[in-house]
């Protein structure tokens, strides 16, 4: 290279690194938050852990931060998106099993009797589960999933479900890795199921998804190993679940976790009694108009016990109408 | 210093600032390893999925490749580094428990009958584990191994255990990961017993270690939420246990596999089968002088099912007598 050209090439690259500091400068990393004390006690959090001399310093490498998926990163009701996936399966699935006509749960999840289905209880959705999630290999399982998020459209906003995911979640998630966290997906949902989308929608990889799981099996299946799926549940990812799975899978205790109902209690319970700084937050559904309003007595991310346990906890609140300038993500 | 001595340590500092910079320029990434067609095979492999413009291009986050622990990254002989540790936390527990000097396997844990133990199998051997690894939280846990680890000694070579891991392995680690690629321990040992060091010795961070595991229990003690290590196994990673669990926690099936023993046949099997380049890789013991030489008779890394497999299946057989200059790294 000629002197004056490697000159050139210096201006300009010393040119385009500035352009790309003053952006990260000015800019506000979440600009779907009203600014206001909950915008203002996350950015604190970040920029107490990431400030060298401050004496909140958190090396890189434990900036660890969890994330409930559904009802804080995406939509839950009517009810789980997994749910209607399971119960769209039985519908398709039922020609070739004639007895589930009359046999529940299935009955119900084919004549659409949401009634008698939440009575069925949880053990009447595991069966669901074990009889529309199991017999196949994961990456078949993955078409299937696939296939469906594809095609599947929630009624109300006439969107795919993957368009039901909170804006300003997804800021929050590019903003914390722009700081350097690493973030995970805690969730209650499989964890298959999850991986399906949570890379391409949320940019977790498949490796950073904690889940709830079935038991697989190694075999060799004409001559080629396969893993297949069996209808017997393996580890359950909820409640008292979720420190032992991000405990069994990260291998650390976060500093930052994000839920939104009881499920995540002790997530929150466990990452902020850690020392140094921690930050819980709860997403509050606090928005019929744009989204849903519930919590204490929804069946689907019942929040309660962990409502009244974030004032004693100090756990941020986020109050979804408030906080929230846009929910969903812009139209393409 | 004397002049003679000052000439001889610039000279010294010259040389090794020559071979530095030698070895980062025109780059040989596997100094460790001689010339010839096991490295030719590894560096092709490389060379292939990392070249944009040629058919076996892989992207970068499909560049998974995994590694088994103990006599793949260090040492198993005399016996597997956990299995020296539980007996000394036998030893170091015994005066606890007075009812282990006529209880097998404790009995022979504690008086080093090794052929008792042997008789005692796997059950004996789980017996042990649960007795010395459970009862505790994972921190607890991990300041036990830390300090062992610290202080234990392995007899022949004199040398704390995290020093007798392999070399020319350490360099391949680098290579991989200098190349794209995401590196993980699959580990039939306890994943957090390897944990503890996996980071600081081989640079594969909390996460990206895979292992056997006991269960674990959430709960409030004294008022602070606790982890418990209960004596009751979770998951066993070893032979089918290894691409289940790769399929939980990766989620993804590598394109590159390195083992040593049997336990290590459904890994590769499973990884060298998928479409695309693929690598699978045995660590062949043939160097009684510098380590051990061993394979189908050995209680420990018994390699037999795998090496007849390896040229059928067109696995890479390291023949660590002739392929690897250097077993260790140097004394520091």
């Amino acid at each position: 290279m000629s002197k004056p050209l490697l000159r050139a090439a210096v201006a300009l690259a010393a040119l385009v690194f500035v352009s790309a500091a003053g952006a990260a400068d000015n800019g506000d990393p979440l600009p779907s938050w009203n600014a206001g004390p909950t915008k203002d006690a996350i950015v604190a959090f970040v920029t107490k852990v990431t400030d060298e001399n401050g004496s909140g310093f958190v090396a890189p490498e434990d900036r660890v931060a969890t994330f409930d998926n559904d009802g804080t990163l995406w939509i839950e009701q009517p009810m789980y998106v997994q749910l209607a996936f399971a119960l769209d399966r039985v519908k398709a699935l039922a020609p070739e099993h004639p007895d589930w006509k009359d046999k529940q749960p299935f009955k119900a999840a084919i004549e659409g009797d949401m009634k008698t289905l939440a009575a069925s209880g949880e053990k009447g959705v595991a069966e669901l589960v074990m009889a529309t999630h199991a017999g196949m290999t994961p990456d078949a399982f993955q078409k299937i999933v696939g296939d469906w998020l594809a095609a599947a459209k929630d009624e109300r906003f006439e969107r795919g479900y993957t368009k039901l995911v909170y804006q300003p979640m997804l800021e929050l998630l590019s903003y914390l890795r722009d700081n350097g966290f690493t973030t995970y997906i805690v969730s209650g949902g499989g964890i298959e199921f999850v991986r399906n989308f949570s890379e391409r929608v949320y940019g977790i990889p498949p490796a950073q998804v904690v889940g709830s799981s079935i038991k697989t099996k190694y075999e060799i299946v004409d001559g080629e190993p396969a893993l297949l799926r069996l209808p017997e549940m393996n580890f359950i990812d909820d409640k008292d679940g979720k420190p032992v799975g991000i405990n069994q899978h990260i291998g650390q205790r976060p500093i930052a976790a994000f839920g939104n109902s009881d499920g995540d209690f002790q997530m929150l319970e466990w990452t902020t009694a850690g020392e140094g700084p921690r930050l819980g937050v709860i997403v509050h559904h606090t928005d019929a108009e744009r989204e849903y309003a519930y919590d204490r007595d929804s069946t689907f991310g019942r929040l309660d016990k962990a409502l009244d346990a974030a004032v004693e906890n100090g756990w941020i609140v986020v109050d979804m109408k408030n906080d929230w300038k846009q929910v969903f993500p812009s139209a393409e």
